[in-house]
């Protein structure tokens, strides 16, 4: 349904890195900046939303970084700037930061088990990424 | 792929409007943000991007307009908010705008095709949302 | 210290709005945005969290708003697009309810205090923006 | 006239950096942000926008690196996690890329040289954050 890959084909520069990774790395960071924004909505929702702050907190993390490494990942003008590797790391770690942190209420609450998941193949996507560019 | 509809399924209160109609809008929205940021940048890098300055330009806000109405409809707690409307409308003129002048160029550049489409698809989810909203 | 007005003066096209009145209102929705989300964290870190968890997601609310609304206004190129009033309407509106909420809260907060007052001022310089363009 | 200071100091938790700044470095990353949009939608209305395609590409993506920068350092929540640091690593690298480009305009067009001095200025408040924390 996401159409990060068609955009890339139909793109007049193609692009550094290989297609299909740098095109799911996109759509997972779109996917995760919604479903981080859903999961500190529902959080806040919760009667224990006392014992979730810092959950909310790096939800609201996660999503600022997705969102703009989603953005960024997906111009190719300036695909070649040094300081994208710092970006993906950062959004790499913030992803497994919310992923841990939402891991810990997993059991309790629903919408922080499809979050940790999902922040975890962001995470995962990213890594891919970071692989590709190195080799 | 998108995760919207589990995460309003998981969330503690139950959404005002329609799940699944509003699920999609959520996806469609992200969806759209994306495709405006990549057709942008896909313009840019096309020689005759001076005759593509008021695409580029609507790209932008469109992606601007789609990103926040994406996040606010994935809130619940302030599901009620009258100013919604305004935003949902807003979000749907801009997608309309955006989707008129990216087929004047459809026939020439492949990104713009798509992004009309896309656009088109965000403008629909919009209107189905005001829709399930006034009956 | 901001520099939309310098940036307006310096731009290839006059704004179709006037020019002082325009600049006040993207430094106030920038001004808005980093105060809404500040906010939002200052509550989340309080130990009656779960009393203000409406007020953190209206806080996020105009947060999303201010910032898209700061970036569209930010723009010449399309500054004649009808839609920009809605979005205008839907910033002001976001604006008035953020700030009731956070009055609720100022005489136990003072971030609350403080975040109501800035968006008044964004509420108000969205409206000065609205009169001028129906004078 | 910005209000990150005054929201630092009635937040509920100590920042761990040093306030001042720690304010000045969020202020610069908002003023950045919005200089960088108005800078990318000038240079989209200049009839040699031809030759500023790279110039508008790191306009947007500098815009997107500061608006994250700036939310997430409003957030004192999660003021420890580690990747923070590449983070502003990243910001301080795209303010200097976006810089060294609008730099080569500034002598043509006055919207990049002022935009080249905002964002040298923010680089140099994110140096002087990565310094604190270093010492």
């Amino acid at each position: 349904m996401a159409h990060a890959a068609e955009m890339l084909e139909t793109a007049p520069r193609a692009p550094m890195l290989a297609r299909e990774a740098l095109a799911r790395c996109i759509d997972a960071c779109y996917d995760c900046a919604q479903t981080c924004t859903a999961c500190a909505d529902a959080c806040l929702g919760e009667e224990s939303v006392g014992e979730l702050a810092r959950c909310i907190a790096l939800d609201l993390d996660c999503a600022d970084l997705c969102t703009a490494t989603g953005a960024v990942l997906s111009r190719q003008v300036t695909a070649g700037e040094p300081w994208l590797w710092a970006l993906i790391e950062a959004c790499a770690e913030a992803c497994a930061s919310c992923a841990a942190e939402c891991e810990r209420h997993a059991g309790m609450h629903e919408h922080c088990r499809v979050c940790a998941e999902v922040c975890r193949t962001c995470e995962k996507r990213c890594r891919e990424v970071q692989l590709l560019a190195a080799a």
